[in-house]
């Protein structure tokens, strides 16, 4: 028999019952009921129940077991009495009876993390003892699920063609934006290595050197400040490359890979296979974000024009200005002054002065009358209005208050005056809607300053009704725009309308290539190397009202993938950085080896980057980022359990001829 | 269509002939035949031949191309003139006709490195414009097979259950022997990560927390001084890792992983299933090395019997000191003074004083008489000896010099008076090889000195034959073993007894645990978390009598892996480092994440690594690491073409708080 084992503690069912077995693995729990010895013993695999009793001469042994000791039982399969039979587990209709143990590996001590019952501890203690930590069911599904993740992206990029390559890790600096690691050169003194923050330049290279499809599960290294969801040294990144290609094939060989992989591993949940393609300054518009998350159905709309010269001054003196606007956020079901007040009081708590809003609510009607109802429509059957009647009842309605009503009346009658067909229904509604004994009514200060056709042409734009709200939010954009995405969240959220069953994409595109900086500088305003939408011809003109070849992939609010159509024209990228301000010898000394190339001749080609630790971390249903991780750094950048970062020893330093500098020099 | 291509430059067939195809590539030669011009296209995928004349509006253009320019062609498929047909390439039955052409990346001045027909370069312009070079045929080939490789290895691992994880590579020193990288950290100014050297503690704490079957195609950082076959900086290890196991479970593991892998990829070599396991002793004296080349023949002996006190004076005196030897490295095929000279030169070369040696030739005996030979036979046949005749011979045998002879008579009569059958038989051999008119003398200084009868159990002990040579080293083993491994693989190449067309695999098991160093102290031979043969109880006893549970494997000279079955006692561990001269405090320091660990509930567990670079390197056929590297650094560690390492910004230098000190500092 093997050393350790016959069976993994998964393996046996009662089809085994009667065999001599041999089992190794983990304490899971002991239950000792008084002289009969019930112990879970756990493996990578799974849990199986050992048995022991006086009779046996491993019962002294096992007694002194504790939990999360390693051992090794020798036994025979029984089969439970039917009443102890635990369906939930492959091996729950056998248990081992032990005759013989042999402790592998014990336990000195006092265990700091607890494994049965996954009982809470703070998190540095948990990743201290990591190594404990990671024996529990949950952590250990999440690093076997991250790693079939990997192994399912990899086979499904094989499957489409595509050839991994693996680019250098100790290489050349290469600034994108974020600040690199570096690593000291013992051969050449006072020069340095960095660790790659991408294989941006490299995998553009290997497109250069002739190969077709690319793609490499790459580590990147960042050193970047504190944050709760993203590791503060490195990530993994699912990197693609591209040749002869124009973004729809880049997002023609993503989807099927990144669809079959949320289908995989979603646990049933939809995945919708619509990719809408959203431009960029329609996400802002939309969504107020530029990772929208399409499971929550709000759509935000400019509604200015309904506030220009409106007698809600403080939104039309607002207008006045360039560059503003007035933003609403429709929010369904959310008409209630509490829930209004509680949006209101989150936009303050976000920076900003507040939410105005506006919701609709039913109210029945003071001075119903049936009879009255029943003519209007009887007026709209024949075309026959009878004027007498009319103008009684616009003065009755306005001495009684209901102005309103009156206006209403004049519409009917002049909707039924054209006697169209369309009209007519137009007519009936409005008869429905406002003499049928309840309306809808607007609420909210802003709706009494903005008057009832302002207030009904907004309603009517959004498509609002009875129970709904509308938020507005009005400035510059940019200064409005990432609080309205989080209130259009919240609001989501908490209506309920916000899906939680589904995964929905959508392409963000067109990017702007320019932007101005606060200072009035004309910059890139995301990636300097993607290509511009119209090349050489589009550089000429206003650098603001150029677009990138250039793209996001959002998911329920998430940026999954990021890529670019890359500009491989020497001429159009000394044009691109010059208009950003970089002079040609800066490019030639930044870019060098990727410059170099493109004059030796370059093909067409972009492609993308997917987030490794981000699409585990949805699949997972994490927001923690070190729950995705084997090994984690806390958020100050140390591994508690190895103890790093370290002091060097002074040899080390030698060799390199570094000095540490004290604190305050 | 496309904007780049209907068609990769592999598709197109005669099935496609008629076709408007658009194709795109790199233009790998141009020839022009007056009027008419042809040009081979290329691409990731394969080569098509265009023809272009000047009846087509393309013709212009397509006469201002050159080598390596990017272009896309539209034209139409035709057949190509059956004296035209190229069989070698899958689109040798056609050609496309070009109607328009654009050129979409052109080359700016010389190229520095030519693709077509691969042309020398000095490695330095290689590496400088390693994307003109990676286009080279014979490169790209070796980018796909390593990238191949490194995928059968993942499913292969896969399929047997294990599971790939990454571990981190931003983390703490880990000393194994080689240097760290150092990565200064700028949350924590003055404290530095290191890169892995392996994951060996990693891999080891995945399995102290419950997973069972690692794997990882591992990327490895050592600080290393330059050497040809190896990366300066880092390197891939298939990193493997098990619980619950013993040696022969990780051969086991492992054995059909790379056996199934060369089979794969080794392009029709044969792939010897029988993988011995040869003890590290064995190794060292049968080849004078522990990664020894098995598809040479040649397994050296100790041949000390034959030289102790025998008229061989330097072998005999160097024989009565301590710990001395006469190494035997038998040559078959190599019998001629000119070979036995050119070793004893190469052995001279490689710093040893020179081989002795022997060898065995033919010489035709001066005296044969036929009727004498069938006499000797009868005598066998009938068990009848004529003593008379028998007398007469002996003395004329020596008094003609031949005098070896008459000890062979006596020993022929000896053989035939016992009457058995299996003596007849050694009686006829020796009638055969000494009175049938020729016979095998040993010539050389060390024969004669050493006289007839020790020379002639020295042929036997090891087989040799007329036409075959034997060379001798002598001294303490470690003096000259190395050069003696060296001269067996010269031997066996310069006599072309080694194979070249087949894998031949040993695992080299039982290493020793300790050694003594010059100093006389105990010190670790190998990996010092290996666990002891025996246990604690073995390390009561004579260090230097352990052996650890401790395993190479080497295939055709070169260890293609190496691992062991780990120590995951604390107390065993603390007994090994201790023998060591390692107090405890020094082990909970420098393995302190580790120790730690295995006080928590530790499994017996092992594993091994296997290179993955020099795996690639003997599939390849190179001996050349910077052949099966994407991205090599140089010699020096630098990249040439992306300039690295390079000198920091001061800003950078500040934030690290560090200063490079002056040379002479």
């Amino acid at each position: 028999m093997h050393a350790y084992r016959s069976h993994t503690c998964a393996a046996l069912s009662a089809a085994n019952a009667g065999e001599e077995v041999r089992l190794s693995g983990w304490v899971h729990r002991v239950r000792d009921h008084g002289g009969v010895l019930f112990l879970d013993l756990r493996d990578h695999y799974g849990i199986t129940q050992i048995l022991c009793d006086g009779d046996s001469p491993a019962f002294a042994a096992l007694e002194k077991v504790r939990a999360e000791w390693v051992i090794r039982i020798d036994g025979k399969v029984k089969l439970r009495d039917a009443s102890l039979i635990n369906a939930k587990i492959p091996t729950g209709e056998i248990e081992v009876y032990a005759k013989e143990i042999e402790v592998l590996g014990p336990v000195e001590g006092d265990l700091p993390v607890q494994v049965f019952g996954e009982p809470e501890y703070p998190e540095e203690t948990r990743l201290t003892y990591r190594f404990l930590d990671l024996r529990r069911d949950s952590l250990h599904q999440n690093m076997m699920l991250r790693s079939n993740v990997v192994r399912s992206l990899r086979n499904r990029m094989w499957d489409r063609g595509f050839t991994e390559f693996q680019t250098p890790i100790i290489t050349a600096s290469s600034p994108e934006g974020a600040r690199d690691f570096l690593v000291p050169s013992r051969l050449h003194p006072g020069k340095f290595y960095a660790l790659p923050q991408a294989p941006q330049q490299f995998k553009q290279l290997i497109m250069v050197a002739g190969f077709d499809r690319y793609f490499q599960i790459a580590p990147c290294f960042r050193d970047e400040d504190p944050r709760a969801d993203r590791s503060p040294t490195d990530f993994y990144q699912l990197d693609i490359e591209m040749s002869f290609v124009k973004q729809e094939d880049v997002f023609a060989a993503v989807q099927p890979v990144i669809q079959g992989l949320f289908e995989e591993f979603g646990k049933g949940k939809k995945v919708d296979p619509n990719w809408p393609l959203i431009a960029y300054r329609d996400a802002l518009l939309w969504y107020g974000s530029d990772k929208p998350d399409l499971r929550n159905p709000i759509k935000m709309a400019d509604v200015s024009e309904h506030f220009r010269d409106s007698g809600f001054a403080i939104f039309a003196k607002l207008l006045e200005n360039d560059g503003t606007e007035v933003r609403a956020i429709p929010a369904p079901t959310g008409g209630s002054r509490k829930f209004c007040d509680r949006m209101n009081a989150f936009a303050q708590a976000n920076g900003l002065p507040g939410m105005g809003y506006i919701f609709w609510r039913k109210i029945v009607i003071v001075d119903y009358e049936k009879w009255f109802h029943e003519e209007l429509l009887a007026w709209i059957e024949t075309g026959e209005v009878d004027h007498a009647l009319l103008e009684s009842k616009k003065e009755k309605f306005t001495t009684e208050g209901a102005d309103n009503l009156s206006t209403v009346l004049d519409k009917i009658v002049a909707l039924i005056a054209t006697g169209d067909g369309i009209d007519r229904i137009e007519a009936k509604k409005l008869v429905n809607a406002n003499f049928s004994g309840e309306r809808i009514e607007a609420a909210g200060p802003i709706a009494k300053a903005l008057g009832p056709e302002r207030t009904e042409a907004i309603r009517t734009q959004l498509s609002l009704n009875e129970g709904d709200a509308v938020f507005f939010l009005g400035g510059k954009a940019e200064q409005f725009e990432s609080v309205a995405g989080k209130a259009r969240n919240e609001i989501g959220r908490e209506l309920g309308l916000t899906e939680t069953d589904t995964f929905r994409f959508a392409w963000i595109v067109d990017f702007p290539m320019y932007e101005k900086t606060d200072e009035g500088k004309i910059d890139f305003s995301h990636n300097p190397f993607s290509m511009p939408q119209g090349g050489l011809e589009a550089l000429m003109g206003d650098p603001l009202k150029v677009y990138a070849y250039q793209y996001d992939l959002a998911c329920n609010g998430y940026e999954l993938v990021s890529g670019g159509i890359r500009n491989h024209r020497p001429d159009i990228m000394f044009k691109a950085f010059e208009l950003a301000g970089y002079p040609k010898e800066e490019v030639e000394k930044r870019f060098g080896g990727m410059v170099k190339a493109f004059r030796y001749g370059a093909p067409p080609h972009g492609g993308c980057a997917a987030g490794i630790d981000r699409i585990v971390m949805l699949l997972a249903d994490t927001a923690n980022i070190r729950e995705v991780i084997m090994f984690p750094m806390n958020q100050r950048a140390e591994d508690l359990m190895m103890g790093a970062p370290s002091e060097p020893m002074n040899e080390q330093l030698r060799e390199l001829r570094l000095r540490v500098l004290p604190k305050d020099a």
